[in-house]
C-alpha cells in the first residue's frame, strides 16, 4: 500500500501565475545535493558527477555571460547601423554605418570626419541633391518614413509573436524573482522577438533606451540556459538565483559596469540574494562585459557606454548647484512617475489600449517630426548623452565646444577661460527645446507595446539640465571673476568649471529620481569615470534626488508599474508601519463561515473531492479532528487533486468511500470497507504557524524573509485561520488606503 | 491593578554574553518610530523632532566617517614616524619621519633622496659613526631595543587597561553583529588603548598589519557615537546596523577603497544588512576615505594604500601563472589557518597563555633580530608590498628595478626588454628569505595579546611569491623569445610581462586563501589599480585560491577563531546539510524530565520563584494547563525576576501565595485570597513555533534569517519542547563531528 511513496509526476510543481514556496524549493535542492554527495563516495563516476554538479553553476554563469555579452554587441551594432539608415546609406556597402563608412574613406580630413563622399544622404541618393530646401524635405520625409517603418515592425512583431516582449521588463523580472511564476515571460520566443524589436525600437528614434530591455534579454538567456542543467531546470528557487546573476550581467553590458550591475541586481531587482549568488553574479557580469568589449561595438575598445575623463577637480562650493540638480532630478522623477502611471492607467482602462499599433505609430510620427529639425533630438539619445558628458577638448568640433578663444592656450599652459561663442548660445537654445520634448514625449513612450527602457531618456533629461546649468555657471564665473565665491578658486585665465561634470551629475540625479536606485547608481556612474574624485558630487545629487522624490511619492517607477499591473510583489525595502495583528488579517474573518479543514483520518475521497470542487483555496490545513482543531499539517490543492486522480487510476479499489488518511499508520477500519488511501507523503508536516496576537509587522517580516506562500494562525494551540501572501498584500494596500482589489494579478 | 502596564526599568534589556532577540528589538524600534510619526502631526516641535530623528542616522554616519578617518590618519602618521625611529632620528626636529626630514633638506639630490644630513642613524647620533661594522652593530642593537620597547608597551597597555584591545577584532565583531553581547568590547577604553597599542605594535616591526584592527577602531567609534542618539543607544538591533556601516568605514580607510569596504562589510562581517544600511555604509565609507585623504598621511594625495599603475596589458596565456598563484594562495591560506589555530589552541590550553608579555617580547626579539640584516624585512611590510606592486619605471632606484639596459629606451619608443641585473638577482634571494621568515613568524604572531591584523602579512606573502614568479616569467620570456607561447605576444624588444601585476595577483590570492573573501577582495584590489583591465587575473586567482583552500578546510581564519573562542555564532553562509528533525535537537530529550513550563493562571509567586531558583533556563513557555500543554506564550527569566521583585516592592499585598496570571482577565478567585499578580505585559504572545517533524535545515534557516534566540516545538498543537540558538549550534557542531561542548562561550 506504500507504493505512493514513489514521487507522483506533477506533485511539487506550480501552476502559471502562482507563487512558489521558497522553503520547499530550497529543501528539495538540499535533498538533491545530499543525495549526490552521499552517492559520490560510492563510485568514481558518481564523484565526477558530484564535482560537475558543483561546477555547473559556474559553467552556467560563463555561458550566460558569453551569450548576453554577444547579444548586447549584436544589438549595439545593428541599432547603430539602423539609426544611421534613417539619414542615409553607404555606397561602399550598405552594411556600413555612417562612422564606419567614413573611416574606410580616403578622402576625408580630420575636421570634416563625418562628411565623406561614400556616405549618401537620401536626397543625394534619390535626386543627387545635397543642399537646398527640397533636399531637406526629402531627407525629413525619409527620416520620418524609416522611423514609422521601424516602429511598425517592432509593434507588430511584439503583438503577433511575443506580447511579453514589450516594456522594459524590469517590473516583471522583480516579480518573478520574488517567487511568482509567469510562464513564457523569459522564454525563447520572448528572447528572439525582444532582441529584434529592441533594435527596431531604438532605431526608430523614439525616446527610449535599450538598457532596461537588455536586463530582460539577459534574464531570458539565463532562463533558457537553465534548461541545460538539471539542478536549475527543476528547481524554481535555484533558477531564481541564476536569474539574479543574469540581471547583473544585463546591466553590466548595458553600461559596461560589472560592479554596478551586481549592485543593481542586489539593490533593485533581486529578492533572495545569498552571498554565493553575489560572487557568481560578479563572475557573469565580468564575462559579459569582456565579451562585449571583445566584440567592440563602439569601435573604441572601451568597456563603458559613456567614457568620460575630466581634468579639473571640483570645488566644495559647487555642491550647491549639484544639490540643485538633485532637486531637479527628484522633481522630474516624481512628476514622471505620476504622469506616466496616470497615462498607463488610462491606456489600461479605456479604448486606447486596444490599438497599440496606432498608438505607437502616432507617437513615433510626432517624435520623428519634432526631432528632425533639431540636431540634438535627431541624433540618438546615447550619442547626445555622450556629447553632453564630454569635457571640451581642443579638437572637439561640437557646437557645444564653440568657445571664443579655444585655440589660444594661455602661456602658463593652463586651459584658457572660456567665453561662450555663438555656437554655444545656439546650442543652449536647441538643448532647452530638446529638454522639453524629451520630458513630454518620454511620459507617453514608456509603457507602449514595444521594448522600451527608461535609463537613457532619464539620463538625457538630467544631462541636458546639467549641461545648461554647467554652462551657465561657467559663464557666470567667467564674467564675475571678482565675486567672492569664484575668487577663491577660479584664478583668472583658468578653466574652473566643467560643464560635462554637471551633465553627469544631472543624469545621475534624474535616473535616481525615477528609479530610486542609490548605491548601484553611484557605482555605475563611478565606473563610467573611473575616478573616486567625482563620487562625492554624484552621491550628493543622488541622495538629494531620492529624498525629494520620496517626499513626493514613495514608489520608484518599477514598483509603481508592479502595482499598476497588480503583480503580487511583496516589497522587501518598505517597513510595514501599522499596528495590526495577525487575527485582523487572517481568513476566515469574524463573521465568515469556519475555516475549511481536512481531518487526518476520517474523511473519504468523496468528502475531499467535494471540498476541492466547492472551494478555490490553493491548500488546506489538516487537523487531528474538527473538535480539537489541533494542527497536523498542510496539503496543497494541486497535489491533492493529482494524487487522488493518480490513486483512482492506479491503485486497486480506491473508490469514493475510501478513507483518506494522513497519519503514519492507517486508522483501524471495520471489515469489508474499501481500501484506504494514504496521502502522508504530500502532507507538509512543518507548516509555518503564528499566533493570532502576532503583530502584522512580524508576519510581514516572516513572509519576506522566508518567502512563504501561506502561514497558519493559531490561538492557544488551536488552529484559527490562515494568512496567504495575497492576504498580506491586500492588507498592506488597505493600510495605505489603496483599493485592495487592484493588487491582484489580472 | 494595571499599574504594571507601565514599563518596568530593566525589562527588555540583556545580560552580558547573551544573544539579543532581533525580532523583539526591531518591533521596539518600529513602535518608537510609529509613536514619533503619530506625534509629528500634533505640533511643529514634534514634527522637527520627527525629521531630526529621521536624519540622525545620516548625521551619525557623517560623524563616524569623520572620526574614523581622522583616527586612521593619526595612526598612519604616528606609525610611520615610530617605524623610522627604530633606525634613526631627525636633527631638524624629532617629530619628522625619515621621508619628511629629507624633504625639508636642501642638500639632497634626487637620486640620493633618502640620504640627507639631517637624518641621523643611531650610530651617527651616539658615536658620529656612519659606516663600519661597529656602527652596524650599534644600529642593529638600537633597532632591536626600540622594537622590544614598543612591543613591551603595547602588550602591557593591553594587559592592564583593555584586554579586549588585542587581536584583529574581526571575529568578535562578526559575533557581536550576529546578535551577541560583549560589554566593553566596543567601549571607549578599548578604543583609546587599541589606537595607541596599534601604533606601537605596527612600529615594533612585528609581522602584523593595521587593517583588521582599524575595523575594530571604526566599530568602537560607531558604538561610542551611538550613545549620542536615543534611537541607536537603546536599541541593540539598530546599533548593529550602525556597526555594520562602521566596519565598512574601517576597511575604507584601511585600503582607501570605499566600495570594497561596503562589500567587505556585507560579505564578511555583517549578519543583518538591509538595503538602507548599504546606502548609509557607503556614505560613511566615503566620508571616512575623504577625511583620510584630506589628512593626507602618505603625502601623495592618494586615497589608496598601494597605488599602482600598470602600462602593459596582460596576455591570456598568463592566466596559467595567475592560477598557479591562486593555488599557492589557497595552500598558504589553509596551512596558515591550521597551524595558527593549533598554536592558538596550545596557547589557550597550556601554560603559554599565562605569560603574554614574555611571549610577545620573545617573538618581537626573534622578528627584529632576523629582520634587520635583510632590507626587505627591515622596511615596514606595507612599504615592502608597495615596492613589490610597483612597475619599474625609468627613475626607480630600487634594487628590484636594476635591469641591465634600463636607461636605453629602444628607438621605437617602446620599453626595452629587460635582462635582470645583479641587483635583481640579489633581491630575489633576499625576497625568498623574507618569504620564509614571514610565513613562519606570522603564524606565531597572529593571536598574541596585542592588536594584530592579518591582511598586510598575508598580502606580503602573496606579493613576494608573485613577484618572484613574475620576475622568473619575465626572464624566461626574455631568454626564450622564440618559444611558441611567448612568440605570439612578446615581440623582441618589448616588455611584455609586468612582475608588479604578478605581485598584486599573488597578494589577492593569499589574502583570499586566508580570509575566504571573494567579491570584496576583488573590488578592493580593483580600487587600488582603478582599471577594469586587471579584474580578470585577480578574479581567476581569487577563485582558484578559494577553491583550493576550501577543499582543505571549510573555514576562513575569522570563523576558525570564532570557533576556537567558542562564540555562539551561527554562520549564515554554510548550508546545513543533514537530514535531522527538530525533535532530534529539542530539549527535553527523550529520557529527560518534562519541559519546565508555567501555567497561565494557576501558579503562585512561590511556585514560580522555586522554578526560577531550581533551573537556569533563560525563559519559560506558558501553557493553558499542564494537562493540555497548549501554548500561550513565552516569558523570559530576566523579565520574570525583575517583575516579581518589582511587584513585591511596590504592589500592596503581593505575597508568596499570590496567584500569577498571564491571561487578559484575572481568574475567578475565592474570597480572602491574597491579591493576584498580572504579568501579561512581559509575556511574549507571539513565540515562534515549529512542529517536531520540521527538518533542521529549515529550523536553522529560520534562526538565521529571523535572528531568533529560541523556538518552541509542538506536535499536533501540543507543546513538546524548546530549541535555543545554543542547541542549534551544538547540533551543528555534533553533526560536523566536533566536540559540542567547545562551542559555548567560555
Amino acid at each position: 500500500m506504500d507504493f505512493l511513496e514513489e514521487p507522483i509526476p506533477g506533485v511539487g510543481t506550480y501552476d502559471d501565475f502562482n507563487t512558489i514556496d521558497w522553503v520547499r524549493e530550497k529543501s528539495r535542492d538540499r535533498d538533491r545535493h545530499r543525495e549526490i554527495t552521499n552517492k559520490s563516495k560510492e563510485s568514481t563516476w558518481a564523484l565526477i558527477h558530484s564535482v560537475s554538479d558543483a561546477f555547473s553553476g559556474w559553467l552556467l554563469m560563463l555561458l550566460i555571460g558569453l551569450l548576453s555579452g554577444s547579444l548586447a554587441g549584436l544589438i549595439d551594432i545593428s541599432a547603430h547601423w539602423m539609426t544611421d539608415l534613417k539619414e542615409g546609406i553607404c555606397t561602399e556597402g550598405f552594411w556600413f554605418n555612417h562612422e564606419h563608412c567614413c573611416w574606410n574613406s580616403q578622402q576625408v580630413t580630420f575636421e570634416d570626419r563625418d562628411k565623406c563622399p561614400e556616405w549618401n544622404s537620401w536626397s543625394q541618393l534619390i535626386m543627387s541633391m545635397e543642399e537646398g530646401a527640397f533636399a531637406y524635405i526629402v531627407n525629413y520625409f525619409m527620416y520620418v518614413l524609416w522611423a514609422l517603418l521601424f516602429a511598425f515592425l517592432a509593434v507588430s512583431l511584439v503583438k503577433v509573436f511575443a506580447p511579453y516582449a514589450c516594456g522594459s521588463g524590469i517590473p516583471e523580472i522583480k516579480t518573478i524573482l520574488s517567487g511568482f511564476i509567469i510562464r513564457g515571460y523569459l522564454g525563447k520566443w520572448t528572447l528572439v522577438i525582444k532582441t529584434i524589436t529592441l533594435v527596431l525600437a531604438v532605431s526608430s528614434g523614439l525616446s527610449l533606451g535599450k538598457e532596461g530591455p537588455l536586463v530582460h534579454v539577459a534574464c531570458c538567456c539565463g532562463n533558457i540556459l537553465c534548461h541545460c542543467f538539471n539542478k536549475y531546470r527543476k528547481n524554481e528557487a535555484k533558477r531564481r538565483e541564476v536569474l539574479s546573476a543574469a540581471a547583473a550581467a544585463g546591466v553590466s553590458v548595458a553600461f559596461g559596469a560589472p560592479i554596478g550591475g551586481v549592485l543593481f541586481s542586489l539593490e533593485e531587482v533581486s529578492y533572495y540574494f545569498p552571498l554565493k549568488t553575489l560572487w557568481r553574479s560578479f563572475f557573469a557580469a565580468l564575462v559579459a562585459a569582456f565579451t562585449l568589449r571583445s566584440i567592440n561595438p563602439f569601435g573604441n575598445s572601451r568597456l563603458v557606454l559613456f567614457y568620460v575623463e575630466f581634468h579639473t577637480p571640483w570645488h566644495l562650493f559647487e555642491l550647491v548647484p549639484f544639490i540643485l540638480l538633485g532637486i531637479f532630478g527628484g522633481l522630474w522623477g516624481a512628476l514622471f512617475i505620476r504622469t506616466n502611471i496616470a497615462w498607463c492607467r488610462k491606456r489600461k482602462t479605456t479604448q486606447l489600449g486596444k490599438y497599440p499599433v496606432i498608438e505607437v505609430l502616432i507617437v513615433t510620427a510626432i517624435t520623428a517630426i519634432l526631432a528632425f529639425p533639431n540636431e540634438y533630438t535627431r541624433m540618438s539619445t546615447s550619442e547626445l548623452i555622450s556629447e553632453l558628458f564630454n569635457d571640451c577638448g581642443l579638437l572637439d568640433s561640437s557646437k557645444l565646444c564653440d568657445y571664443e578663444n579655444r585655440f589660444n592656450t594661455s602661456k602658463s599652459g593652463e586651459l584658457p577661460d572660456r567665453p561662450a561663442g555663438p555656437g554655444v548660445y545656439s546650442a543652449m537654445w536647441q538643448l532647452a527645446l530638446t529638454l522639453i520634448l524629451k520630458i513630454v514625449i518620454t511620459i507617453f513612450t514608456f509603457g507602449m507595446k514595444i521594448p522600451s527602457g527608461l535609463f537613457i531618456p532619464s539620463m538625457a533629461v538630467g544631462a541636458i539640465a546639467g549641461r545648461l546649468l554647467g554652462v551657465g555657471m561657467e559663464q557666470l564665473a567667467y564674467n564675475h571673476h571678482d565675486w567672492a565665491i569664484f575668487n577663491s578658486w577660479c584664478s583668472q585665465g583658468a578653466d574652473c568649471i566643467t560643464p560635462g561634470l554637471y551633465a553627469m551629475v544631472g543624469a545621475a540625479a534624474c535616473l535616481g529620481g525615477v528609479t530610486r536606485m542609490t548605491v548601484s547608481l553611484v557605482v555605475i556612474m563611478f565606473e563610467l569615470t573611473g575616478g573616486l574624485e567625482y563620487i562625492v558630487p554624484l552621491m550628493a545629487a543622488a541622495m538629494t534626488s531620492k529624498w525629494v522624490a520620496d517626499a513626493l511619492g514613495r514608489e520608484g517607477i518599477y514598483d509603481a508599474h508592479i502595482r499598476l499591473n497588480g503583480y503580487p510583489f511583496l516589497e522587501a525595502k518598505e517597513e510595514f508601519a501599522h499596528k495590526t495583528l495577525a487575527m485582523d488579517v487572517m481568513k476566515p474573518r469574524r463573521n465568515d463561515p469556519l475555516l475549511t479543514v481536512l481531518t487526518q483520518d476520517s474523511m473519504t475521497v468523496e468528502d475531499v473531492e467535494t471540498i476541492i470542487s466547492e472551494t478555490t483555496y490553493s491548500g488546506f490545513p489538516v487537523v487531528v479532528s474538527r473538535e480539537s482543531q489541533r494542527l497536523v499539517g498542510f496539503v496543497l490543492r494541486r497535489d491533492l487533486i493529482i494524487s487522488i486522480e493518480n490513486a483512482r487510476k492506479k491503485q486497486d479499489g480506491v473508490v469514493s468511500t475510501s478513507i483518506i488518511y494522513f497519519t503514519e499508520h492507517s486508522p483501524p477500519m471495520p471489515p469489508y470497507t474499501p481500501p484506504t488511501l494514504k496521502l502522508r507523503n504530500i502532507l507538509d508536516l512543518s507548516p509555518f504557524t503564528v499566533t493570532d496576537l502576532t503583530p502584522m509587522e512580524i508576519v510581514v517580516d516572516i513572509f519576506r524573509k522566508l518567502g512563504l506562500r501561506q502561514c497558519l494562525v493559531t490561538h492557544n494551540g488551536r488552529l484559527l485561520g490562515i494568512i496567504t501572501k495575497k492576504d498580506v498584500l491586500k492588507h498592506i494596500a488597505q493600510m495605505a488606503n489603496q483599493d485592495p482589489d487592484s493588487i491582484l494579478f489580472n
